[in-house]
């Protein structure tokens, strides 16, 4: 089986999607708030790339979250905190979600073969549930206006090393999977500093969001594993681990 | 002081090069061959995109090298690999070198206020010349074919890991810089064989230049520093600490 990890959606060929099964990552925060609002009984995700059709959208039973510019979106019920998609405010509830790198990077990758929402949160969760599902493995990074981010390649790399774990080698990773197992386990006994140190995270913490960063960086913390099926993101199996 | 790391040619912006001093890295094989060839008594290095360019300059002292797919060209003095560079061969010589990745980085870089090369054979020396020139600093991977190379981003992560050393904390490093600097790290112990795992690292060996893996992966084999001036690359200082 082929694992490659894609460093940002600006690097992302259709070619290199079609047929696989690629799971996305945007740390900070959309796949993070994707796996809290499927745990915490959302019925499931639209993801949305603009602000627009998301208010399109908008109805009875349908709540609206996303971000510009880190910051919730005038008349949306959620901003891009997963923090505050509590059980009590989405449970059985359908969101439309749009944020800047996010749900475009879930968009970019409509050719796949399968769509999952990999995090910190769900990490060993979704590299098995992507192993089951026997086709060529794309990581992609959605990274931060077409640039790595340091918190999707060190997930990107747990990814990874989860998978080689179960798979056992010779799995063949491409060069970059290679760099971000390594970039993982040197960075694991100390996750929450390096993110903290990188560029969204330096962001996060001058937002007001540190508590978001802490959370969002908690591995395994459930077992939900966000599948893109027509257009929306339902939960393939869904379970805290540890509640918060 | 910012220290950035690039993952290849295609990500490189020109305005994130201007002003600053950019090393180019192109372990295998363009870099260490520029470094090898000038510790080993060539008089300079003239980088040129094409097989044309480097024909038109040929003349008395002046020998040709480099490769198309991996192999000598016709004509040529020199194939890409660093071995053939002895100083029986090149010492006083001027070198013309196209390279497929390699030299393509270098004219990328021509607006940049410094270029110098860097390659494993040459890290210490070249972080340490880097640094003495007092401006922000820019590490290019080469890549292959616009794609990241893994055994340019751990050099350039190795390269990083000796800037901080000598400038110490808090220098501002780039997400990429971060994740390259940890992979280095992680992969140190056993530099070798995560090189022979990856891409390019397998292709030298299908094509019979194992020996060049082995050779291009030695860390400070000597001190020489490549810089270009007047679109010539001439060595800043220049001696083997180990002899090949």
């Amino acid at each position: 089986m082929q694992v490659d990890v894609i460093p940002s959606v600006a690097e992302a060929r259709t070619e290199d999607l079609v047929n696989r099964t690629v799971i996305v990552v945007d740390v900070l925060r959309a796949t993070s708030v994707m796996v809290t609002a499927l745990t915490n009984g959302a019925y499931g995700i639209m993801p949305v790339e603009t602000v627009q059709q998301a208010r399109q959208l908008q109805g009875p039973g349908v709540l609206l979250g996303g971000e510009r510019f880190c910051k919730k979106i005038s008349g949306f019920d959620f901003g891009n905190s997963p923090l505050e998609y509590t059980r009590e405010q989405i449970s059985g509830k359908r969101l439309v979600l749009t944020t800047t790198n996010g749900t475009r990077a879930i968009h970019k990758s409509c050719k796949a073969a399968n769509v999952l929402a990999g995090a910190f949160l769900n990490a060993s969760a979704c590299a098995e549930a992507a192993i089951k599902l026997r086709r060529d493995i794309v990581v992609l990074c959605a990274g931060t206006q077409d640039v790595f981010s340091l918190e999707d390649g060190l997930c990107a790399g747990l990814l990874v090393h989860r998978m080689i774990e179960q798979l056992g080698q010779p799995s063949t990773l491409n060069d970059f999977a290679m760099a971000m197992q390594g970039a993982y386990l040197q960075a694991q006994s100390n996750l929450g500093d390096a993110i903290q140190a990188c560029a969204n995270g330096q962001k996060m913490a001058r937002y007001g969001f540190l508590e978001d960063v802490l959370y969002c960086t908690r591995i395994d913390a459930c077992t939900t594993v966000p599948v893109l099926k027509n257009n929306l993101l339902v939960p393939e199996s869904c379970s805290w681990i540890e509640q918060f």
